[in-house]
């Protein structure tokens, strides 16, 4: 029977999401827990491959098992043998052609930001910093020149392993709340640190280094050493995945920090 | 000259405020990073001594340099050699007479707590949990039955050194933010763990362990071993320290994650 979860974490504690020889990704704490669990090996697929430092608080994944377990015991019985730093939300039973990857119609990020003189320290690695004052306004103009079906190859990471550079950007919004600035990305898909990339130009034109127009001008030129740097992993957080709503999914409790956001 | 400086906090980093042999202390990491930067051994005095565990917004400290500094070097030089977890987001000369003890007047602390069926994984640490559904109101009606000045011996920990068990309780709020529940004590100084009790207790209640009326009842029963066990300290900020208002001292940036919360 194919299972599917749905996965909190904190980025900061793990080397990514995808499985490495040492052990340290999300994805291999994940299978081991999983595995300890049944007592049988498991392999896990995510939705989204989230980088080191990346948090999730609506990550999905799928897995086949060869033992039954109700929803309830799945969760249960994975947290008590995962890191306190990643938790099983929900569990689910779901079709065996269910894809957790391969399914997902959308993702949306967010990235949460403080511009302060300072640097934070109770949310260190949780959100990200900007030490000048940003105008949202300016940034959130500039980001909907972003919106549609583009070549994002501007803000595509070097290493991006991806086909096309085309992705179909269904949201791109900044808003301010106090001292955070939150920016969502909603897209079919994301190249290698697009987001990070976007917001790292995003952030030039809201300290005032570029215009807004700068923003459309890049996308054009479609040439990445014309942007700004790869902004942190710290604040960056997959949001949401969507699925066909046939499929039933139980929805994510509301997250204390980031959904209580604009 | 003396000089006062606001502090940030992560109070999971740390062993507490106090120092310790060991050097785990906030005040152990703040004195190297001073002694560092005036190279010439300091020592500071803190308005509250935070428990391992703790966080601070607004922990305010004096010390006497034997150098001179503008307020802007203190801020950038003491950050230059402090950990990260830890940040001075200002500094100020005051009066030679200026203690950030006992010339405090008032301290706030919040506890910030979410009741949600599974553990937070990105906040962990920096809120605290609770398994089952709370209900807000009854508990922000029993916190206001412990306003005023009182003997608080029902909530002080066996190891407090307080000369007297009487306290002057001056807020007692507790509200809810979507799945945060925040609790808000504003006093002329607190007994040890007193915070952490009253919260464990009124969690009883919101729980519905407990009916409303059992607060005051332990309170005027005035015995530790009929409340509930020490709450954690995860959720536990030093939110605001209140001093004479012609010392005019800098006020601390609004935080991202407790002071956007009601």
């Amino acid at each position: 029977m194919r299972i599917a979860l749905g996965l909190e974490y904190d980025g900061a504690a793990f080397c990514g999401w995808q499985g490495q020889p040492s052990g340290c990704g999300v994805q291999d704490h994940l299978q081991r827990a999983l595995s300890r669990f049944v007592d049988q090996p498991i392999e896990v697929t995510a939705a989204g491959r989230t980088d080191a430092g990346v948090h999730a608080i609506a990550q999905v994944v799928h897995f086949d098992s060869p033992v039954e377990r109700d929803a309830y015991s799945w969760v249960r019985g994975t947290n008590t043998f995962l890191d306190e730093r990643a938790r099983v939300l929900w569990a689910a039973e779901v079709p065996g052609d269910f894809h957790a990857r391969y399914g997902a119609r959308s993702r949306t990020y967010r990235y949460l930001l403080i511009d302060a003189p300072i640097a934070p320290a109770v949310l260190r690695g949780r959100i990200g910093w900007h030490h000048r004052p940003l105008d949202a306004d300016a940034m959130a103009s500039a980001a909907k020149t972003l919106l549609g079906s583009h070549d994002f190859s501007a803000f595509r990471d070097a290493q991006c392993q991806a086909k096309s550079p085309v992705r179909d950007l269904m949201e791109a919004r900044v808003a301010r709340a106090g001292p955070i600035v939150t920016f969502t990305f909603r897209a079919n898909a994301f190249l290698h640190h697009m987001i990070r990339n976007i917001v790292g130009s995003l952030v030039y034109v809201g300290d005032g280094r570029h215009p807004g127009p700068w923003i459309a001008e890049l996308l054009e030129a479609r040439d990445r050493r014309l942007a700004a740097p790869t902004f942190a992993p710290d604040g960056l957080y997959l949001a949401a995945v969507e699925y066909d709503p046939a499929l039933n999914l139980p929805p994510f409790p509301p997250h204390p920090l980031v959904d209580s956001l604009p």
